[in-house]
């Protein structure tokens, strides 16, 4: 789970995003205490959020009480409940749309990161994701990712190095980009490089980093790097991931494959909350 | 165009997101001063948010300097340019994947709400966005539907009354929920009332309301509607909108069809930078 | 009411500019637990602000308990009793004065306001406020104006479109302003302008605009101009608003009168607080 | 002058609450580049608020040109010009409503000050404010007392002590009370204590306190109070200060007088700007 | 004591600097409810902080019980209990650190501080601390001074006046310097002046300020300095001050001695936590 | 270096902390446009904080020019000079003491690091920081540390993961916590594990872990650990480092040592400024 005390300042912010000064419809009309309400799916899903719809309406009404939750990361079938809650009509009128907005977005990307875990489970290829994420909302969306059984790639600039083609260009080499890099940073932190062709894979073979990453090569060429490679350093495998290609890529050996595509084109999900 | 101030404040934040304290590559290596940078669509795009990547760039860097740049709003062909830009490497290789998250995000919902404008383009009635956005990232996401051709809805809950079936069921009926809310409400703010079937819209045609949704209504139904209503009142068509069904509702005369998968459902499209 | 999460971070940063890092007196001093407190009217007054008041001592102090409570928006006779709580004597000594300075503030809009409100309670015109507020504070008086009778017109630049004179002059003409804002604006945002004269009053009335203001006109232009108006569009009237000429203009029919004076003009009603 | 980094985000706070994310009249209209824009007195006042102003325009435009600006202080006669300017259209007219707020509310006080300073100009006693000042914008109220010849209190909890009445009945006695505290706090902070009566005057002039100030005194008691003290101590008068008594005050030989009203019941004076 | 919704604030903050979106370790593994800890010395300190540390773990787990918790300011001895506390293993793993960075930092300045005054204990002379304090951590070092004995000068540039020699040369004299800002600023604000020699004191004695700086001057000089002061005003002295002359200094009769050492060169303590 | 969004943020919050909203000296006299100053090293010192220094002035006075800057990372002797600069007389009041600040607390930091890193420039073993920093001013302790030759270990609690003792009593065993922290972590995350004696540096060497660290372990200890470990894990020695067996340590061929001390126990070093 994401901690405590950073969710709480972000949710607020996106509370006062949605309700600013005043709910001008709630707002006006008389509140009624202890309103139940019903949080339902309207179709299939991986459920991801829920702790966060859950502190929503907390935060708008201390005295929330909870009476029924479903399990994070478990499918939800079509017409099931996913959180049955009592709270002032307030509460649950102005958190509503900024829960399901929650709720939708994070349990589409599980729902979605799930279909690709499923056709490499059996293999020894983890799932990544990447920083193509909705500015803001980055830590909700990886977290999303881990729900439905894909694992984070770096979160951002600040706690890995990625040395990509224009670092290289930069710089002159790639002996040159890992030393420079590898002489400055923590060694606490892990060094990836990004290689285009067979040839920029072998000279990154000779440096001391931690993993490689193929990027854009064809399955051939994967299959040949893997060879080249021969275990010696991870390999990741990046662009243009689908659901048609992705088994075939992972039966290649390769460690990770990483697609922007498990947040980024995930459709959010139907769901809806009754009084 | 979204203010000015309000758009720095929240770029700063989404480069802070991503840079943190630190980018352990980039700034673990030389700055090369006026390096150019070109960024170019990868797929056929209407293009939105320009603005806003061009200042990504300016705030890491003053001095940045614009040497083309794409119309807002255009159609940019699959390999055609977008921006092309001279600025310190620093600058170029920090701001890009935050510059392209917004790009990619907003191109994307252009796009789509391009594509649902098209088919009523030659009806009276307008496309509406919903308040089903990405928390935190409002502004902007509104902002693209507006350049493809769509209008917002309410911003938020502070700039309109809408009153739902919820709180129609806590205050009893339609017309007590009307004007309990019009008694309060500042007479400069429009009020939206929701119904769901023909009586419930017969009700809100005796109140003051400004604007009846229709929500989930089949097409014969709207039709009836629409009859009923006699251009007394702005109807909104609400509810699983899509390509194949847009053009029927518009063709039934209603004033406004309102969709949240032209946002939420939007995928981004391909965007790229090179040096 | 405005919106609590709204509230409490207002309140906090209000106290925050009072207290900074330590009340170099109070907390000084011996701390006692569950003092009573009063807080009294000094003068009679009409109460807004209330709720706040009692926020800010439950911010400072968490078993703040309220013991009596006077009715918002109620007439608090000279010497009768507005609050009555316990709780931490260093909660009372460093919340005093911030609370102190809401309740006289929003109390003396809120007296001031309802003084107008009773020359016109008779007749259909509204009595609206403007966006001549302190900077940083408008949602609380805009508030306590309406705690006083009067409706509050539109909040601020970003939830309804006022043409003013300078954006005419800009544009050219009263048709092309409209038109040109309404192509781009949201439907559901209404759309005023306002007219000096008479001429532009006609212009205006061609235009699909949703209200028309009446700029610092004479009585008897305003007259005028309900007679060529038609009720075909509300009407507001401004500038100069005064509790001599409000009622006659009032008597003309017209639908709104604002009045920047309820609020800049008011002075603070005379409240203490007792150990 | 206020501090430049303090007022730049305090001003960038203002415009946000006024603007918000977009300003829906003026950014749906086309921008002009380099407009004149003039503020002009509509009645005599004394001028405050002036580099505010200035600076509300260029956080809004970087490239505004001042070609008139009135000097801070001054008396400003009906119909004189107090600034003028060239800016783009957007920044004048979207910054518009908060400069002339500043500008009134502060010229506003700084005039009343200025009244009231007029009557004790040939004493030796000096007028000071309170902390009856407008929540979020005290810094500002403050500054327009200093510049309509007034001088400041204390300017919050933390950077002085003043023991009032509360403080004393929650310790027992003046002496315990001014010894209590001197024990703790800064020998550089200024300690202040209150007293409503001659017995308490005499009990403070034994304790090692900085000023002492009679509360609401008679103006007999006032005199009293003077020959007690004999100038061991500088006193200040504070309660129902108004412009028929003050001068009866100050001949007392007080050395200060302070005066909640000077800040919280000036009315603003009417400016205005013109394209 | 800080005032506790500045301290919270800050507490937030600096939580969210170690912890930021999720703590790697201790967010991935089980929490478990009502686990003990116990913070002990491993070292003879004067402990200073224990409430922070103690809203740290409340920040983190609202149910945070206090089994025992030694008093503020008072010497700890080697192996001795500082605080026992039960909490959720979450809220203590991840406080821990920020907990103990700050009970070592200030529980050293503390222990640093009563060395020195100590030397002085028997004599009128307070011990002083300065600005130079680290960025963002001032008013936890300050405190931390005072429960170590010493007292603080000015808290900031914005509560005291302190002319300094490079203001001196600015205006040009000594007299012109105190009097232009003694015209200006409130006379609530105490007025210090920094001289170097003794010639620079005798100006300064004819001037209003209230206290006189004696910077870096010899103790044969701070000894002609206090006989020509003939405590007509405080002095202090300022400069290199360390324990083995510190009490030569006071005997010299001088009311305040200030040291930025105190601060600045405290070493943290050896404290830790074991479940 | 630090990215310069972050630290402009940073810096602004240490102004505001020293300023607040008016410097009562400065602000009250004469501003002198251009005025010259110059920061001087006043002991021998390894300078680090130099670009801070500089931005601080530029955010107090845009056109602050640079006459001289000496490098960072360079040792400056007793005397000589680190910055010369040109600038608004008040710019340099008002920011004097937050670059001081900044430059005395970093260059000690860099000084100290340095005197360490010597001892073992000759062996293969880096010195690493921890993070026992200052609350809210880390990234530049940190920073200040690979100035002065040494690494950084993680930042935070979010950018790596390390089992501690408590960690692992939580869980049961080594094995298990590895791998059940294994299994939830980004892979691109290195994980430590924190050993107390030689068993369980045996259980560690058969997990996956990345570095294992041992925890206050004597030399014996330490040569013993080494043999056992043979280079197939990374070693980090922890506890207790100081300048006297640092040597010894490295040359027991461990990889890493780690020391709280290299920032909590530096002294700032002696800088001054003079206009």
């Amino acid at each position: 789970m994401l901690d405590k005390t950073f969710i709480k300042e972000k949710l607020k912010e996106f509370l006062l995003e949605d309700i600013g000064y005043k709910d001008l419809t709630t707002d006006n009309i008389e509140n009624h205490k202890s309103i139940h309400a019903t949080i339902i799916a309207k179709e299939d899903l991986i459920l991801a959020g829920i702790d966060f719809a859950v502190e929503i309406f907390r935060l708008l009404d201390n005295d929330t009480k909870i009476l029924f939750q479903a399990k994070e990361g478990t499918l939800i079938k079509k017409g099931e409940n996913i959180l049955t809650l009592q709270a002032d009509s307030k509460a649950i009128l102005k958190g509503e749309r900024t829960a399901l907005n929650i709720l939708q977005r994070l349990s589409g990307i599980a729902t979605n990161t799930k279909r690709y875990v499923e056709k490499i489970k059996d293999t020894k290829t983890k799932l990544l994701d990447t920083r193509k994420t909705t500015p803001g909302f980055r830590a909700f969306e990886k977290y999303a990712v881990t729900v439905g059984g894909g694992y984070n790639h770096r979160f951002a600039l600040y706690d890995m190095v990625m040395i990509k083609d224009n670092h290289i260009k930069l710089i002159g080499n790639i002996e040159d980009a890992v030393n420079q890099i590898k002489n400055r940073v923590s060694p606490m932190t892990k060094i990836e490089i990004e290689v285009s062709n067979l040839d920029q894979l072998k000279q990154a073979l000779k440096t001391d980093v931690d993993i490689i990453m193929l990027d854009n090569m064809s399955l051939e060429e994967i299959k040949k790097a893997v060879k080249i490679t021969k275990q010696k350093k991870p390999l990741e495998v990046s662009g243009n991931i689908n659901l048609d290609n992705i088994r075939d890529i992972a039966l290649t050996g390769v460690d990770f494959i990483s697609s922007g595509s498990i947040i980024h084109a995930s459709r959010w999900v139907d769901i809806s909350l009754r009084l």
